[in-house]
């Protein structure tokens, strides 16, 4: 008699990327495949200091449990720099700390989906997000981007033809994992749709603070009047992520809901690390370590894309960020990054093959690369690599005899 | 037009113990209505020099993400030392770092419980279970219990009645909120039937190292021979809560399916909690913080009970736990504790009443102590206060009209 589990179960599976990271973890390999924060900014020394510190000033409190909404001199720090910085009006009083991101996206399909009600989301879209709504079962519906954003016909076309969605989840700023920002006018039309269906929208803005150029746009949550949005930031991408704190900024009475779910959860996150960070927060100045990783990232981006406009056959476009981690490639249709992907790991250099950020699939011609990782001479040598590989199986594609042995 | 939340919305509400837990934060309020270990206990000098030493020998790995699994030499050890202590055989590759058992709960609900499968737990059983569960909208049978545990007779019969048990819950250690603890025979008599019946068992095991007395007993895992035993392990009550490590132990399949879903969730549990916590292991010797927690419990708890002893009327029955956090008290069955609770607000003296830990309701005449916060002479003073209401309630109870005067 094999355990019964529950039909989530059926449809959930694997991340192709933890899959992928797996083989990428050889040293010899230049990975452009995961998304993880370049190490070497991380505020090891600092961070001593801040430990014994936080443990001298309130040790005792800092190891034992505290409240499900988070360390309040944090709440309040990220409701002050929200304002400040995003122009949101936000209380500390709706704050809520997470677990990272990942727990928010969690949160929130938890209070918002029953099986078969539907996500919109952008098309392609981040896959972790897609893993998170998973498990409550939901249809997903992809709505077309352009590089302006969501093009805003198509979502009006779905919310006019679909009765049960409850959730549109869209990245506005350096989209994961397209590399692409919304304009300002496409950000406004959005929130005017989302006004007149009264649909809760979780922005979810990691990348917001790594612009390299240009000026920042307002935060949806900043353009809601309604408390439809829900804004999850996270200190992972500006700080370091494996302490895992992260937070949630909603309006009542979501906020109410994600506060009792994310109790029967986990309770509350680490009263240390969140207690490490304020007193980090009290004693460094963060904008100075976010402005020499948005300085290291925006020279990494640089040397990527220079590389690949040279490395690359023309028939290869991509995407070139202002901001963030990642940019993103199209290939031919008939190209699948799946193979491409076979061929440059026997090469030692990896990215991830773009199918898995479409929730419905049936788009094989995209891969992402990361740039925020490897240093700037193995970024040339990688994208000579990816090159190599490209041109051969564009040339193969080309030529029919090729193209019928390859299949 | 309102938000459409999810239909598990309906049912969940805030937990009673976290209302009850904002008003005994007064300094005035002698509480014995949370479960929190005796922060005294806590090794705050330690954890200054395990702080230090974690960063300055892995810094950039505690701060950078991890595998979902976790840190491991913290599963190493964990698995080491339940297979010396308890006699179990379990290998560091099945077990699975979370964050706190609360997040254990809910990982197990998600991957195991559609709506309307059906939950056996002991009758009480611990609520912050509950809570976990009711997300996925089962149905929660209780299945009475006597001092040695589970009634046998009483879970057959409903295995046998009921298609869709999807899962056994169950606290054979120092029950939260019983304070019991399971006999060997009921032991091996359970696991005889979760062998015939092959139904999923967690076992959570917050309080097994805190007996104070008498013989460990063979952990439900450790008699395990089909994989179906979940166990639940936490180092929250014998080193501290505040940085919510804690793990699972579990065979395939379930374990697979428990990592898939704790992926979805938060990724993985803070990287620097876990290096910190494998710090303290090698460099300190737990078992001598466990013994020290174990004395000034076994303390409290002779003094709390010879205090109920001397203060309680005869009516009133209790359980004499010998190990664990918890003891549990009944009253004549028409004395409804929510109501004797309000008056021993009133007198600054705190508990939580029984009502909660019963899923389907119904039963109003039993109340919760905890004896691991208070120092001996507040407990004292604290039980000889709620031995005064006590008396007062039975008093009136007796007496007609004040009985009516009072509906």
């Amino acid at each position: 008699m094999a355990i019964q589990f529950a039909r989530r179960m059926d449809t959930l599976k694997a991340s192709d990327i933890r899959e992928i990271l797996k083989v990428t973890q050889r040293p010899e390999m230049i990975s452009f495949a995961g998304g993880l924060p370049a190490p070497e900014f991380f505020p090891v020394e600092e961070m001593k200091h801040v430990a014994t510190r936080t443990l001298s000033e309130g040790g005792r409190q800092a190891l034992q449990y505290s409240t499900t909404e988070g360390h309040p001199p944090l709440r309040r720090w990220i409701a002050e720099r929200m304002n400040t910085r995003m122009g949101a009006a936000v209380t500390p009083e709706r704050i809520l700390i997470t677990s990272g991101s990942q727990q928010g996206l969690d949160l929130i399909g938890k209070i918002l989906l029953d099986e078969g009600d539907v996500v919109l989301c952008e098309s392609p879209t981040y896959l972790g997000a897609v893993n998170a709504f998973q498990a409550y079962r939901p249809v997903f519906m992809e709505v077309p981007t352009d590089d302006h954003g969501m093009v805003i016909e198509e979502l009006e076309k779905r919310l006019a033809e679909n009765r049960r969605v409850k959730l549109i989840y869209v990245i506005p700023d350096f989209q994961n994992p397209s590399g692409r920002t919304w304009s300002l006018e496409r950000r406004e039309q959005f929130m005017e749709l989302v006004r007149r269906w009264q649909i809760p929208v979780i922005e979810d803005n990691p990348y917001g603070d790594l612009r390299f150029e240009g000026e920042a746009l307002p935060a949806l949550k900043a353009l809601d009047r309604d408390g439809l949005v829900v804004m999850l930031g996270t200190f992972s991408k500006i700080f370091c992520p494996g302490m895992r704190v992260a937070w949630l900024a909603a309006e009542s009475p979501i906020f109410e809901k994600v506060v009792l779910v994310k109790q029967g959860s986990d309770l509350h996150t680490s009263t240390l690390g969140q207690m490490q960070l304020a007193t980090y927060l009290e004693m460094y100045n963060l904008e100075d370590n976010i402005a020499q990783i948005r300085n290291a990232y925006r020279q990494r981006r640089d040397v990527m894309v220079a590389a690949m406009e040279q490395e690359f056959p023309p028939e290869v476009t991509f995407t070139r960020p202002q901001g963030g981690m990642f940019l993103w490639v199209e290939l031919p249709a008939h190209i699948n990054t799946r193979t491409v992907l076979q061929r440059c790991l026997e090469r030692n250099v990896a990215f991830v093959p773009g199918g898995s950020f479409f929730p419905n699939g049936g788009k094989e011609n995209f891969f992402r690369l990361n740039y925020s990782t490897m240093p700037e001479d193995r970024i040339r040598e990688g994208i000579a690599r990816i090159g190599a590989v490209l041109r051969e199986a564009l040339a193969e594609s080309a030529s029919p005899d090729l193209a019928a042995a390859s299949q």
